[in-house]
């Protein structure tokens, strides 16, 4: 039986454990796995266009288990009613192929995107950072916050959002959490003294969120809502000004930010600079620039955190997704046997 | 919601309408989705070898569904009482990106590949086939028998398997079915005036299941078994003598038995034989190779036909797979809220 974790159990454990202490956890996981990312057997995700979005599949392995998400980007979904991005994922035992642990993944990609942008600038914002721009306040914002304050201590944020209601969803949920929450009157505004912007914005679209001269020396861009063909949220020149650093080029090429740049525009690979191979921020005048787009392997963290975790708790239930007939080469015995057994059932009636 | 078909649904679903008219509705559902196969979005599968097997990502799209599969292959999976192939499947709306059906597919497979096998047969076996070679008695060989009969009507079968184990269970799920089963003593007995040879076996290695001079001319081979990089059945010498369709070059070439031929090596796409752009068998004296490896879009086939059977009947379960936030852009609100429950029945105990 395969392990299912719905989106009901794991935001009960979420909300048990803390979604502070839960992004931690997963951010030492992801930091681990970036460690040993020659491990990994990886591949740029498989995409699936639409005129209103895109349907990917996100694999990942090292030699103990298998992950991959499943994951949609639609930006028109929420006049529906509906999630922009949703997900869910498995994990599984390679050496069997059985796939042990089925999980909701809208919830936990928000938490493991959080997980990697404070990660990420634990190694490249200026030191003792304390102000965050953050725009874009949709479903991802939040828990964007809450990573940061968990890995860097950050507890002032400049907000932006083109929509009014965002904002005040925003100032809802973040109520009473101990942020210093200011919102901003536009984004140049936002970025006005902050140590790191962040951008979530979710429009499927070249915009441009920020331009160059927003941009003061040695701030760190964390641009998180550039993830696909066409939909961009830096203007070029930041691009040139800053040093750039992606988690999979072969894939960041076509997804992210730099797909606005030539083919052979320098990047740094950043599990190099997790360990030591190549140099994060060099200067405190440096502009840093994480083009992130998402990486099957932080889902791999992700799931592999999650799955160890259940051991206590009841925050799962058991599926029957793979067929386990008492001899395997009998699968033709399950539907057969049905038959029989209601022909049994008539016979005692 | 998603529905959730697993393999107890399956089982009773497939008994309740009985093997061969299921393997009859996916046959159809595979046939009007080869005519129309410029329409989809296809892609060869994502393959993750490891030392025991394969996990593999099958996934293909038209405008109005995405589908993918996840199937693993281990062939010493036997020895632990597991199955060698086992699977399950999502089907999506396109226009959202949700998931609207999770399915188990290990069972479904079996019915998928004796459906396209037998559609496929029936543009190129012999005219008034009656006797198929059946070698490789695992898992999916009850449900080729099946898919043969019902499609062609193929009642006499040789049978073989290096395994006597194998043959018996064979015997045992067939007998009162009204087939003419004879074992035979070796590959080559049961090939003997076979109008059609399926090969349906599981090692993960090149072996040599049919060799050249077993194979009369007029014969049509249906060759299930080699189907990953180092998996086999056929001797090249039969590639070269008879005339080779397959579902998708771009994967067969990687998986089938033309991984033993030149890159140039010619093949039919079978697809173009069901819309009549290509010839078929062109006389009684050919030999006709169907090497199968099984394709995306005979799995996006299947799951359709399985959603739209469920609309009458208690065969599904349904999942939170996905979130659904009462605001779609307040996820947050997912693990706040647990938190606030708690408090307050603190405050009411």
């Amino acid at each position: 039986m395969t392990l299912y974790v719905g989106v009901e159990d794991l935001s009960r454990l979420v909300a048990a454990i803390g979604v502070e202490p839960f992004i931690t956890g997963i951010a030492e996981r992801i930091e681990a796995d970036f460690r040993r990312w020659e491990e990994f057997d990886k591949a740029p995700r498989y995409a699936s266009h639409s005129p209103d979005g895109v349907i990917e599949l996100m694999p990942a392995a090292d030699r103990a288990r298998f992950s991959f998400k499943y994951v949609n980007g639609h930006p028109k979904n929420t006049r529906h009613g509906l999630q922009t991005v949703a997900a869910f994922g498995v994990l599984s035992d390679v050496d069997t192929g059985y796939p042990v642990l089925l999980s909701e993944m809208t919830l936990l990609t928000a938490l493991r995107t959080a997980a990697t942008s404070a990660l990420v600038a634990r190694y490249l914002a200026p030191p003792a950072s304390r102000v965050m721009a953050l725009i874009g306040l949709g479903a991802q914002s939040e828990f964007q916050a809450l990573g940061f304050r968990a890995l860097l201590g950050i507890d002032r944020l400049q907000i932006w959002d083109i929509d009014p209601a965002a904002t005040d969803k925003f100032r809802a949920n973040m109520a009473g959490l101990g942020f210093d929450v200011v919102a901003a009157r536009s984004a140049p505004d936002a970025v006005l003294g902050a140590d790191i912007v962040t951008t979530v914005t979710a429009d499927k679209a070249r915009a441009t969120i920020l331009s160059d001269n927003m941009i003061g020396s040695g701030t760190h861009i964390n641009a998180v809502g550039g993830d696909c063909p066409g939909k961009t949220e830096l203007a070029p020149a930041i691009l040139s000004r800053g040093t750039v650093f992606v988690e999979y080029p072969e894939q960041t090429r076509i997804e992210g930010e730099i797909q606005q740049m030539p083919a052979d525009f320098p990047v740094t690979e950043i599990w190099r600079v997790i360990t030591g191979d190549a140099p994060g921020r060099s200067s405190a005048d440096e502009i840093t620039i994480f083009d992130s787009v998402g990486f099957g392997i932080e889902d791999f963290s992700a799931l592999s955190y999650l799955y160890d975790l259940l051991g206590a708790g009841d925050y799962t239930r058991r599926l029957d997704l793979i067929a386990e007939p008492a001899d395997p080469r009998d699968l033709f015995g399950l539907v057969r046997a049905p038959v029989v057994a209601r022909h049994a059932e008539r016979q005692h009636a």
